[in-house]
Parts: C-alpha cells; sequence; structure tokens
C-alpha cells in the first residue's frame, strides 16, 4: 500500500517532527537520505522507514511506501529524498568518558552539526548541550553532522551542574576567551578535560569563564576579531587531542 | 529625497545585483547592514549608501535614503538591515605575498566565508579563487568573512595557471588528500607556501593532486570520512602558520 494523501495521520504525525516541541513529545526524530539512514541504521535507531513508492527496501525493518508529494511535504530539504527514517532519540543522560565537550548557547545548526562531526574526529566521548543550545534533532543540525551524531554520547544538561560535575570528578575545565586568554599551544595535554565553548555572538558566559581552570584561545592575526565557532571549537579540540 | 517606489530605476539595478551576472557586468555589489559596511568603508570599498529614511549618514559618501519597502526588495535578508552599501569590486588581479591559498570548486557560500575570515585570522596573503569556486561576491559568502574579504588580496586565476605560476615562483604546493596524505603536523614550516583545498563532495582533483609537493591530511578519527572543509582548511592553515 502507498500513502497517497496528504490527510493521512501518519503523514501529519510526521510533518509535525519538523517541530522541536513535537519530537520532544514524541521522542522521536526524522532523518533524510541514504546516507543519514545508513549511519543511523547502524547504529540501532531507526524505528521506521519512509520510502518513496517504487524504491527497494534496504533493511530488515518496519517502512511505509508514501507518494512524491507525501515524500516533498514529511521533508524539509528544497529537492525531497527518496528515502527517510523515523528514529528514536537516545535516552542517554550520563557523561561516559575522559574527553568531554559542553556547548552552551550555540543557536546556528550548521555549527553544531560542523562541531559535531569534529568532535568524533578528535575522539571526544561525550558532548554536554546546554538548554539554551539549537535541538540536536534539528533537520540541518543532523545533515551537518554528515551521521557523526550516531557516534558520539550527546545528552541535554544545565551548564553549571554539568561544569560542577566534571570539576568533582577531576576533569580539567576549559574555557574560551578571544581576548585574555591561554595559548591553547601551550597547554600540556590533560587525559581528562571538557572543553566549553558559548555562543556565536557573545562567546562563553563571565560566570562560566571564572569556574574555568583556564580559559583557551587560539593565536591569530589582531585584525580578525574571532574565527567561526566551528573552526574555533575544532581547532582546539584538534589541540587538546595532541 | 526618498526613494519609495519598487519602480525606480535604481532601486531595480539594485535588485539585480543580487544575481552573479549583474555584478560581473557592474563590477558592482552590495553589502548589507552595520558591520560589514563599517568594514568596507575602511577598506575604501564603498561607492554609495543605501539608507534607511531616517537615518544618520555615518560617512562622507554618496548616499541615497529608500523607504522600509524598498530596502526590503533590496535585501537579502529575512529582516532587512538599515543601512546596505553599493561596492567596487576589487580590481586585484596579481597573487602577493608569501602566504597562498588556492580554492577551487568550493560550492557552499557559508564555508567560502569562513575559511577568507580563517584566512586572516592566519596571515594569508592572497586567496586563489577558480572559475569553479562560488562567487565571492555572493551576499552570503561576504556575511560569512564578517567583513574579513577586506582584509585579504582575493584573486580569481585559473587553477592550473595558477599553481603553474606558483612552481615556478618557488612556493611549496600542498594539496590535500583524506585517505593518503601527509600528516599536516610532520610538515616542515615553509615561509613561501600555497594550500589548495577542493570541492566539499570530492577534495582536490587528481590531476591537481599529482601536481603538488606534498598532499596533506588531518590525523582523525577512522569512523570520520573527513571534516568539513571550512574546519579542515583552517586547521591546515592554522598548522602551516606556526
Amino acid at each position: 500500500m502507498v500513502i497517497t494523501s496528504l490527510e493521512n495521520s501518519k503523514v501529519k504525525d510526521y510533518v509535525k517532527l519538523q517541530q522541536r516541541k513535537y519530537r520532544d513529545f514524541t521522542n522521536t526524530y526524522i532523518i533524510e537520505g541514504e546516507h543519514l539512514v545508513i549511519e543511523a541504521y547502524k547504529a540501532g535507531l531507526v524505528k521506521e522507514l519512509i520510502l518513496l513508492d517504487g524504491e527497494k527496501v534496504p533493511f530488515d525493518i518496519d517502512y511505509i511506501y508514501v507518494s512524491n508529494e507525501v515524500m516533498k511535504k514529511i521533508s524539509t530539504l528544497d529537492t525531497a529524498p527518496t528515502i527517510m527514517a523515523v528514529c528514536n532519540k537516545s535516552n542517554s543522560s550520563d557523561i561516559v568518558g575522559d574527553k568531554v565537550l559542553l556547548l552552551d548557547g550555540i543557536q546556528d545548526p550548521g555549527n553544531l552539526g560542523t562541531i559535531i562531526r569534529s568532535s568524533v574526529a578528535f575522539n571526544i566521548d561525550t558532548i554536554i548541550l546546554s538548554e539554551n543550545t539549537v535541538d540536536l534533532y534539528n533537520p540541518k543540525v543532523l545533515r551537518a553532522t554528515q551521521g557523526m551524531y550516531c557516534h558520539v554520547n550527546i545528552i541535554s544538561r544545565d551548564a553549571i551542574d554539568a561544569i560542577n560535575y566534571l570539576k568533582d570528578n577531576n576533569y580539567i575545565v576549559y574555557g574560551t576567551n578571544v581576548n585574555n586568554g591561554y595559548d591553547v599551544r601551550e597547554v600540556d595535554s590533560n587525559d581528562k578535560f571538557c572543553l566549553i565553548m558559548g555562543n556565536e555572538g557573545n562567546g562563553v558566559r563571565e560566570g562560566i569563564q571564572n569556574m574555568c581552570d583556564k580559559n583557551l584561545y587560539i593565536k591569530m592575526n589582531n585584525a580578525v576579531e574571532s574565527l567561526n565557532v566551528g573552526v574555533a571549537c575544532s581547532i582546539l579540540l584538534y589541540e587538546l587531542g595532541r
């Protein structure tokens, strides 16, 4: 059977998943396109496949066929893909491992996705998203991760609580400060650390900087006020991972 | 006098500058918002200011006042700014300085803008854009540079011609290869170099890799195929600038 009606209740539910509140309510989200679906399948996250009529069923998972028109309605892309999947959100809430990244206030979905991709590249174990950070399950974030969000433990937690926990558990906590920081090239390598990145416009909140063991910066030309936050975070992770 | 008609010939010309072919034809482009306008003014690039009716004239430059409706029509932003400027394109065509970046096929405006910002941060002297690279004067590119495009010599040239010129002039030419490259951490610092970055999906073209003195890569976790090209380029420039 192929679902062709935009009024179908399943279709309506899937369209609603474009909104964060409905993703939060159902604990599910949608990913679009073959690459993301394969990564999520390998990680055991896929609940149901949404296939364009005529496409092959790639894995032994519940699926529905839909018309092109329905696919377009559910998709957030300009060009709808031929495969999408409904996935279960992670229920992880623990900080695991020795290398932690805390993101406090990142707003741009592309930046969050890029940072997640770099975090996996540089062996981060846990990424903590504070409540004022863009939703991990925003379709633009997931796309920018290139599926790498499946390869790292990502949790939501209050920033201050997380920092207190990390300090109690002997993590070195690094903030960032573009004006008055400690050159990351001079930092000794540490087995257990947490790097904190703040909002695109404002950086790490002053109250949080005061809680950090060190505030880092990247040495650069004076003409430049700051780097893109995804770039800055990636360079810091690259250096801290030496 | 305040221009209020969307049919005004000046307004029509400015709207056309949203298209590359018209920017190429007139050798001008538009920048939006105070920060970009200030940076362009300091660099002597501003030809005419476009101000929302009632705004102060910030510099001694020709200006026009327009209505909110006209501002919205000329702007490419969701929320139109209160100040824009028509600028003259750079007429530079020479490779200057010892540190050169060649971008061959970058397609995403945000990536190009981010790379330009990082290039200034890490003291690149000349950025060469090959013909298959997104237009520097695309509004999204200019915005992502945060105005930093005014602080570096950016030229357009055929990639192969440029590489031959650089080799003849004793620049070390570095390509990139994510599968089979030379770890950038192991590279000796060089006074005269050119780094080449390729397209988001395909990387540096094989024919170009073969022309390079070395193809570099960034050591990372095997789960990750590649980094975002803006991140990868920034890390390489950061390392090569040691």
